[in-house]
């Protein structure tokens, strides 16, 4: 597959004003519908999946994590965003912009668009960056500790990983997610990885965020504990 | 204790604006008690508690930590939560989410849950960080260093300890709660244990909140200063 | 003096909104009156002093600074505080639990409660960290420097001293505070102190906040620079 | 070209207040004309340009760069910027102030004032901090490692570099923006250039915004996905 | 100069809530007189300038730059500030107090107040904290480096220092401050002064602010581009 493939991965978190919970039902289902015709719309072409963090998080309620061929499309889709009643009362608290690429290290072919079809119940995401001493390594050194990073990661293949790079474009060196069905499981793998070499090579890696997978409808309907009226399903 | 034992632990540390305490005081105690039922919905086949942290934080008034085997019954009750008139004023000012493992360190058997039964009067959180370098001392060296703490903190069995992991789930690595009666006798061993090799391996430990026991109503009623009309307790 | 002389300090900074000042003046001398007076309920009892930082900080417009052997009455009065009109439009900016403790370097008895008689027109305050490799000295090591440090602090006998420890109960280790009639001093004093050993072993000492000694009634007052009606002084 | 030629330049990122989308479509037109009017009078005389950060960013929705040999009309176009209705609904959350400068390491003339006629689809743009021991090497040793530092990038002749300094004027050392097309051509460049010395020099490069060149007009409709009636472009 | 020529420095920068652009002119002109009829007041006995830094920075609109042997009348200024009607409408977003005392380096005389008849256009402030190693170093091997430094300085006799201190009084340990015609000379030679031995001690030197030199009034026009009518000027 080519650089044709990559794919721009945006992940745009959101926090909602208290205040907007103080509005009527029917306004709050309006501004709710709103927000998802535009995300139906987008995901007619395009990727785009909702997940909820109300109870995992605090500084945040909701992620919408979407992929296009070019960035144009992802801006669209967030000027459409917009005009929606939802983002008169809602931040925009974590976003991350990333691109997919092929690795450098894995021997394995790596989806440069978004899985489609995974059906994992959680998704985690965190930003990384890694020490600048990392890349002043030779190469085979860094591919040495690669693998035995990726060694690890295979002894768990129910949990897919989702590695974007964010070099020059955003905050961030890297946008990690992964596909998990079993957080508790990732926990423990991530533990085991604190003691692996490639551990210590991490500059940062918060904030780390559990999301719950969902439709945006329902991700939505978390934000106020209440049903939108009957409308389609995204997924 | 199998893994099945293993138990998802959420603190949500709340923060209510000024502003909603110039509300009349019929809207305040219906926002409380939409809040307080809630939390007694989840209690009944669950494991929550309260505390305020009136008088002891500046950043947050109340705590809520709850535990469940599954991640999605405290992802419902924070979408409840979210239908209370409280969370139409409040925000989640702190949030850590942690699940119990069994130690590596200790020969004695831990409770994978929460202690049901537990009296003290304050329960100290805090999230905890070790150095990377931490990790990277052989089973044995750890080995060794922890049995040195943890002999410390046997000398005060007054104070229970409760470690939860949070690895890849949350920002920190590890949730450390205490329960205490004596929050200065807590103190004196916090600066004792800093003489300690193990303390020379936290890479960061803050914040520290000192919670005071209580139920969800009185803490929700230190809020404003008033009571609720009469209410059943929750403990 | 044993331990049962060990006196709870809370330091609680406030900070108005600036749309409290748009209030009727009338409404605002209630505010400030109802916050007044739930400090005189408690400083009839109890240790309180008010200072104000108008004109010495941003971030703070009041300190309010109180002692109880125990927590219970710290937090009580932290509630009524609640049920003032002032805090309907306030924000706590900075907040800081400690308790007094015998010092382990000076051979000279300290008071484990604050000093009441203190009549110096300034208290400046700050939390502090040290190092953790100070910890790792050996105890007479540790002597040795702290007698430097403390000696140099004699040669200013008009500034007092008030060490309290937050050890595991607040975010600092310490929280240092100073009597004083002249800042000039003081600050002299301090930069000398930057040339010792102790001084290198410091991890944090920020934020520094010099308050202004002052009744609970003219603290408020500086609010808004308009005096409640005749009132009763604190002190 | 002569110290004459040097330009001040101004880069004003802005954020939304979302209740300004609660207003009326009309109110909202108005707000957005008198912003684009006040560019538009600076830009006759002087470099002006806009970009859209909507889909890329969320602390900010839109960049103003504008430049002119003297610091005064700058000042005045914020001053008229905030007579607009925009800015009554307005934050800036970012700002970098810096001057152009002759390089002392491109023995290439680089231009001392923006380029008129870039039409990059992109511009990313960050302000960047370089390690004090950076300044501590001798002159020959920095001219070696900035020239393959600059090697690299003329590898890319279709990304410009633009770097202006802010030493002593602002936080940041350098702004340093670039002029692109293609942004996974510049992920690709910015890795590749992890691995250079120069690199290891870097204390800090973030935040980094990755703009969509746009005209004023387009990058206002983005943030309420309304067109402005009919209005002469700016570019 | 004896120590009784030390004088206190206030640096209250001001940021206006948008919301504040949106009252009626004729309340915008008067909270603006309210406020500038202070600084009179105070000026009449006092050292007081204003500074715009308006199209400079983002986080502030606006800078108070005041002097006096005593702390009084400087608290006693920001309680009849609290009183204008700006004030209920603005915040302080930086706050720096220093001190002024004699340079233990320098040969040549300071000033220990503020030069009266400064008319430089520019005021460029900071406040700066030394790294810890550089308070052990001899006293004389601080002499050398501090002299290296100031031949540097007087080499650009166009820039007037201004030297003021904080330890323990404020967050920094000085507040540094320039009177300047040129940004463009003075960037250059805060530029020449990395490379020298003094620089590598710096802990830290930001936020940089570059203010505009200007009367009250016209300080206050910056925020909504609308003249106060007529009124007195202040210097």
């Amino acid at each position: 597959m080519g650089m044709s493939g990559r794919h721009f991965v945006k992940f745009t978190f959101l926090k909602v004003d208290p205040a907007w919970r103080r509005r009527d039902p029917a306004e709050r289902a309006r501004d709710k519908e709103e927000f998802a015709a535009a995300c139906r719309d987008f995901g007619e072409a395009h990727f785009l999946r909702a997940y909820s963090t109300v109870g995992t998080r605090g500084d945040t309620d909701l992620l919408i994590r979407c992929a296009s061929p070019a960035l144009e499309p992802i801006h669209e889709l967030h000027v459409v965003l917009n005009q929606s009643g939802l983002m008169r009362w809602a931040e925009i608290s974590h976003s991350f912009l990333a691109l997919t690429k092929e690795s450098a290290y894995s021997d394995e072919p790596q989806p440069l668009r978004p899985r489609e079809g995974s059906e994992r119940k959680f998704l985690i995401v965190y930003p990384m960056w890694k020490r600048r001493d990392w890349y002043l390594l030779p190469g085979e050194e860094r591919m040495r500790i690669m693998r035995g990073h990726i060694e690890t990661g295979r002894r768990h293949p129910s949990i897919e990983i989702n590695t974007a790079y964010s070099f020059g474009i955003d905050d961030q060196e890297f946008v990690v997610s992964f596909n998990a069905d079993d957080p508790g499981e990732f926990l423990d793998l991530v533990q085991e990885l604190r003691g692996t070499e490639s551990s210590s090579f991490t500059e940062s890696e918060t904030p780390i965020f559990t999301c719950i997978s969902t439709s945006v409808e329902r991700a939505l309907d978390a934000l106020d504990g209440e049903h939108v009226a009957a409308h389609p399903t995204l997924s």
